[in-house]
This record gives structure tokens, sequence and C-alpha cells, in this order.
């Protein structure tokens, strides 16, 4: 309560005009007009784009019966993981979400009966303010039946202002349902891939989630039983990853819940860098940054694998799973159908 | 006992007139005279400063009732973490460690009745001496009532001689208590955070630690019930991370124990490097690091974490959690409060 | 099966001329002679070097009495770790594995019935088509008594195709032995080192490898009484790690199994880099490189840490350890024995 109400006092004072400036780190934090909003993070001037988002309940996990929620450009669409979002440094985005879960499920997913009922949308890497946190303290979820607007803003780097930039591979999730970290929410499918895209990136021909998850579940499935591919003619999607020999496909990796988890695919590697690719030429970086096969990522953590399908290595079925043994074995992989173009 | 012994002979060894040059690094170990002391790092010829620190008991956890232990500048102000210690790369630093713990709470921590009481102060990432190691096999620990001298040496990076520094975001910690790991000491509170500081980095507004230990704990405290601000007039401290919007502030972040975790703030990132930011302005490597607002540490990893407080996103209470959904659950989160300058 | 045969099927379309290439990532997928063969990788026109791999049956543990294999050049040689390997960019190598494991202590090993008997070569990092990766869906494996050839390519870093190279720190090991993930292989020892070296890359003194395991092993081994060193007159080997003061030192650090592990070292740092040195001398670059002394790695992760011995700090005993407490508690911990040269 206390938090809450001064948090709404804070943000009070944050709307009056300010101007201020770091000697340190030579940064101008006010926006072009000095005005800071309560709504908009600085630099949004007006949202470039507005998308609509709908939280729903899908049908219970086929294996487990667990209830499962899905974000969705449409209700009819919402899927686990969520519509994957893409935005290119300098873009601010508004989103309205939708809570279309019914009261009762919500109800029922709750942990303590003080807690209030409601879904939201905090994503992690881009800019927002407290307003579009979704989080409980700061009031920025969205009750049963309900909308809102979330800004998001993919900051530029810029050399002058000193900001390094929010291009990055990161995810979006539900950060209330059940507890006041949305537990539940994610742990029911609340949950997408977002790529910050920077001006003079490659574009990938495909673009691929994986979450990696509790219960050696990738994008809450479990075993190559959740692979829906056709071998003969494989059509992509969350439960089939397929490319054609020499397409830049890049995956955004994610790590949900509780565990450690460890990506691998087999016949492939990626540099750990920003995009997985080592861009421009400069020997002591080249020669500094490593290459793996192999990266470790606890939950929260994201990062973005972009390869060349089949690069040398040609055609076939490529094993992608988590190195963890028990996991693996215990049905945590997948396959990475490449085949001839 | 052979271990120990054959280590006093090695030493002694190392006493005695060398000059040793390896053709590969290019790197000269000797120091200036060719001289290696058994006490000082080579490039250390007299500490540049020196200090006192004290090992002492403190009031038992007002929750779990464990014994606490903490190391202060003076016996007074010992806490846990310990006093943030800063060094320049190029310093030599002489650490004078009085233990003033009681010999009956080492004996109740002591795992084992033949394991020497004592407590010690081992240092992540500056050079030292096996004497100055901190460790039961070398000697180099401090029974209760007495004191000894470890001298830490900041090794400057340098092109000519191919050392790479020691510039970075460190941690000390006791190496004795209880056992061979001080696994007892270590989780009493015998640990603090170290920054080692290159010439010409920019220095912060305030710097923080954040450990991340086992039962869910950050600097050994959990749930918000253990932040102590004031939401209106917030003192900055160990149990009160605050900021005004424009300061940029550092973390010294710690893993401790047994556990995977990871550290993730609410509307803020940083770059994966060694302060994490961008420095210089080479195009190349800008654009391979990945900027971050996660990051997973096992025991014993440190990182270093530098922010624009409230760049672009204003004031507000900004979540600062492990995104391991139960211990955040558990109350493995504490918040950034920033507030308008 | 649906799969297995599928992947045939796949191969054999594989076989026939193809000239691929992508516009987005300027890679030029086909072989020289435009032909994509279906046991060697593009770019291995014909193995450089053949060399002879056995996987035999060792003693069983001494402590736990467990089964153990090992990968050996002669039946005679076979250890856990195996062989470690070398290349250099741009070299293809053509291993012929010969399985000599006893056909009843595979079946001994196997969890499922219908799983086949068999050793295989999985490898991280290289190149390699489906006919050299070393699974069950693939039918790359070796019944008992029988040989198999695989072929590795280090395709090297070219800026004019695009390709970021194969240098690095990698491991091989079974992946069939017991279940389709080689679980039981791995546990059993069927692992070792690779290192890819750049043309140009400085030859380290020694290498060691040492692979972090599930029951707070280092190669499959526990405790201080594992390390075999003469403390007067230590013989390097996989289980006495030793060096002069100012040799360059190479660890291959492996996770195996089902935990996190951190791997750190007393007294010594290295650069979160490739190869653990900071090339070159770009100060951007060398300014944004972590360098660390403790570094986390999951099942699956393999780096490469280079260190100067004893480099300021001077000879000693220095202990080798999983930072987690309860495992080097638990005796997840050796010593690096540095002496004067």
């Amino acid at each position: 309560m206390d938090r809450k109400s001064s948090a709404g006092r804070l943000l009070l004072v944050a709307a009056v005009l300010v101007v201020t400036t770091v000697g340190a780190g030579g940064l101008a934090l006010a926006g072009k007009a000095g005005e800071r909003s309560a709504e908009k993070p600085d630099g949004c001037a007006q949202p470039d784009r507005r998308i609509q988002l709908y939280a729903v309940e899908l049908p219970r996990d086929p294996v487990t019966g667990q209830i499962r929620l899905g974000y969705g450009s449409t209700p009819d669409t919402a899927s686990y993981p969520g519509p994957t979002m893409e935005m290119i440094e300098g873009e601010c985005l508004a989103i309205t979400l939708h809570n279309q879960v019914p009261e009762a499920t919500l109800a029922q997913l709750r942990v303590a009966p003080e807690h209030p009922l409601g879904v939201s949308l905090h994503v992690h890497g881009v800019k927002y303010t407290q307003l579009s946190d979704g989080t409980v303290h700061s009031g920025s979820y969205v009750p049963p039946g309900q909308s809102r607007t979330y800004t998001w803003y993919a900051k530029p780097r810029s050399a002058a202002t000193g900001s390094q930039g929010t291009a990055g591979y990161w995810w979006y999730h539900d950060h209330v349902v059940g507890g006041p970290h949305g537990t539940q929410g994610l742990g029911a499918g609340l949950f997408g891939g977002l790529v910050v895209r920077r001006q003079g990136d490659t574009r990938p021909d495909r673009t691929y989630v994986t979450a990696f998850g509790d219960r050696q579940t990738i994008n809450l499935r479990r075993s190559p039983e959740a692979d829906t591919c056709d071998h003969m003619n494989p059509q992509p999607g969350p439960t089939c990853l397929m490319a054609k020999v020499g397409e830049r496909i890049e995956f955004i990796v994610i790590g949900l819940g509780n565990e450690l988890h460890t990506f691998h695919i087999h016949g492939h590697s990626w540099a750990d860098t920003r995009t997985g690719m080592v861009e421009g030429n400069s020997k002591p970086l080249v020669d500094s940054i490593p290459v793996i096969d192999n990266k470790s990522l606890g939950p929260g953590d994201s990062f973005g694998v972009q390869i060349i399908a089949g690069d040398s290595v040609g055609p076939g079925h490529w094993m992608l799973h988590c190195h963890m043994q028990f996991h693996s074995d215990a049905g945590m992989y997948t396959t990475l159908h490449v085949i001839e173009g």
C-alpha cells in the first residue's frame, strides 16, 4: 500500500518540467521539449506504431492437463509463445493489451486471496515508464475484461548521448498472474519473444522462439512427439523448426522458470555476440570473440543465435537440445530440419 | 601436513634471486630488481596504502537466528557485506586483518575438530602471493586474537608485458571459517565487494554491492521487509538502494553459496562488458557487444553493472530481483528507488 | 524408424549437384566443385590427416566401483578424459573409431532394451555431416566390434565467405551408449577435449583438460586424493596439474552431466575471450573485455583459459576448484602446482 501510493506520488512529481544532465556520462535525460511524461519514456514523443494484443485462455495442455494461456494479435490466434515482436532502434510502439482471460481462471491460478486478479505485459530490454512496468506495485496491470496500453521505446544507440541502445534479443511476459512475479502466468504460457534490430542489421530468412523452461520443456512442450514436422514437407512453426540449406535463421532463446538449461544445436555454431554473427572485420575483435555451440541460460536470460542452415554440413535432422543430460533424456530436445533449398 | 610443509619449501625457494622470462607471452615475471618476494607479488615493491580490517561477531540474524560475522574498517562499523574496497590499476594495498571473532564462535562453526580455528582474507582478481592466499594449506589465516597483513596488487594492463590487467568487479571473503573453503564464514557474512578501476574510467555517483546467495537472499537478507528505504526520503545503504534520475550508479554483483541466480533490474539495461558500459565508438565492437538486463551468475562469479538511473524511463520503484521464479516468489527481490534529482 | 529413413532420403538428395548461395549472408555453401558429399563437409575435399581412436573398457572406478570406459589412440593408452585433440583452422581430420567395448558391458549400460548397442563420436564446434553426427537417428554409430570413420572439418574464418571460423575450445563425446544422448557413455568416461587453433595463435607450453561433472568430480575424480603429484617433483598429467613459473598453460574446461559448476583458480585470472588472452591492442576492445577468475559452466559448455603460471604471484600450490561451496566442500577441487622453472 505505502509502496504503491508513494510510487504514485513519485510519478506525479515526474510529470513536471525537468531538465537533467549528467556530467559524468554526458547523458541528456530530458526529452526534446525537456518535458517528461509519466506514460511515455523520454525520446518517444508519439508512438510510431500501435498494435492490439489479447490475453486469452487456451485449451489445457494435452499431456499434463495444466491451464494454458496465450497472447495473440487476435483472440483466435493466441498461442504460447505469443506473437514474436520485432522493433527497430528508434521506434516507439504502443501495445493495447486486452484481458480476455476468465476471472475464474485467474482466481484459480492465484496463490494468495489478497492478490489482485489481472494480466500484464512486462518487457525486457526496451524502455518504458513505471506505468508500462506491468507490475502490481506500480498498478500497471489489466483487470479481467479491461484493456491497458503499454508503451515501449527501442532507444537507439547514440555516441552523442552515450546511449548503448536497445538492439537485442528480448522477451515479454506477464508479471501479475498468480503472484507479484507472474510465475503462474509465465508457467501457463503468457510469454513471447522480442527482437530489436539496429539500422543496417541483416534480416534473417526465418525466426524461431525457443523458450527453455521447467519440466524439461521447450516452449512448454516436451519430447519429439511435440514436433509436428512432416519430414518430407516440413511446414515451419513453433513446433516445427525447419530451414532450407543456406537460409539465415535466427533463434530467440529464452530462459523460463526455475532451472538452468543449455541451448545446443548439432552441426552449427555461432559467435557469442549480440547477433550470433561477427560483424565487421577487425582482427583483434574477431580473434577475441568466442565461437560456441552450447550456451547456458538461467531464468530471465535471453539471447539471439543466427546461423546459416546447413553451412558446410549440409541437410539433415539436426538435434537441438538442452545438454543437461537428464533434461535431454527426459525429452528436452527437438530437431532442426534442414532440407535442400 | 605434507602439502603444507612442501608449500613452505617452495616459498623458500621462491625467495632467492630469479630472473624468468617467457618468449611466448613476452612476460617478464621478475620484479624491477629481479628479486621475488614471498610476501609481495612482483610489481609491488612497497604498499602504496595500508588499511586495517576487523573481523567481528555481529548480532544474530533477526529472522533465522543464524550466527552473523562481519568485516569492518573498525570493529564498530563491521557489517555484511563488509566495506566496499576500491583500487586503481597499479596500486598495491596492504590490509592488516585483526581476528576479533570469539574463539568459541569459530569453534561452533567448525565442521571438523581437527580443522584450525581462524579467519582469513581471500580475494578475487588482484595479485597476491601464497602468503596472502587466505587458505589453510598455505598457512595464511589469522588465529583468534591475532593479526595478519595481506598484500594485494592491482597489476596494471600493459601492452609491453602482455598483462591484461586486473581492472574489474571482484570480491573478497573468508576461506577458513568452518572448513577449508570458508563455507561457514561466507555464510555468516564474511565477504565484501572490490572494484579495481583502470586509469581513465568514469567514476560512478554511487556504488552498491548485491550478493546473491542461498535461501533466496540478497546480502543475506530476504524479502522487501529488509528494505529500509523511507520512500519519501530514502537514505542510501546496503538495505536501501536509491539513486537520483541521471546519476551513474554501479552494482558489484556477487554470487555466493550453492545456487544459480540471475540479476535483473526493471527499466534498465547494460552492456555485457567490463563496466556495463560500451567504451569508445568502434562500430564493429559496439555492434558485437550484447546489451542485457538479466545476467546469470554462479557461486564465485562477480561482475559490474553501471547504469544511468532512470535513463529514459524516469523515476520509480524499479524491481531488482532474481528471475528464478521460485526465488523471487520466496522474496529474493528488492527495489531500486529512483527519485527526481 | 520413420525419422531415420527420411534422414536417409534427405542425405540421398544431398548427394546431387547443388550450387546454393545466400544473398543475405553472402555465403557460398557449395564446395569448390559445387559438389556436396554426404560423408565430408563442404570445404573438406580430402582429409589432411587420418587417426585411429579406440573405445575400450577400463578398470572400474576405484572409489565408486562404476563402469569406466575410455577413448585412446591405442587400446592400451585409453583413458578418461580421452586424448586431447588439436586441429588448426582449415584442417580436415578423419578419425576411425574402433568399438572394442564388450557387448555385455554396453548391454549393462543400456536403459531401454530396444536401444541399439554401440559407441559413437560426437564433436562440438567443428563441421561434420549427418554421417559423422554420432547419433542413433542418423545411424552414425559403431556397433560392438566394428569401426567407423568420422570426418571433422575445422572450417577457417573467412571475411570473404562470412564464415566466423571454428577456432575454439571444444570437446568430443559418445552420444549413443545407454540412450539417445549417450548419458551413460559420458558418465563412464567417453569424452575428451579438442582445441582448434587459428593461424598465428600462440602455442601454450602445456594443455590440461578439466571436465567438471556430477558427484562433485573433475575428470570423474573427486577430492585431492585423486591428485598424484609428487610435491617435490610433480609429473604433469590428468591427475597432476603442474607448471613452471612463467609457462603459458591452457585449460580446456568442459561441463558434463546435470549440474552447474564454476571454474576458479587462485592467484590467476584470464580475459573472457576465445583464448583467455586479450589479442591485439585496440583500446576500446581491451577496455570492454571482462577479466575474470571464476566462470560458470553448464553441461555441454566448454571454454579455454590461458594463463601465465605464477605471473606476478610466484610459485605455490594454487587451488583450482568449483566455487559452489558444497561442491568444493565435498572435494571438487584440485591443485595447480606452480614451481620455479
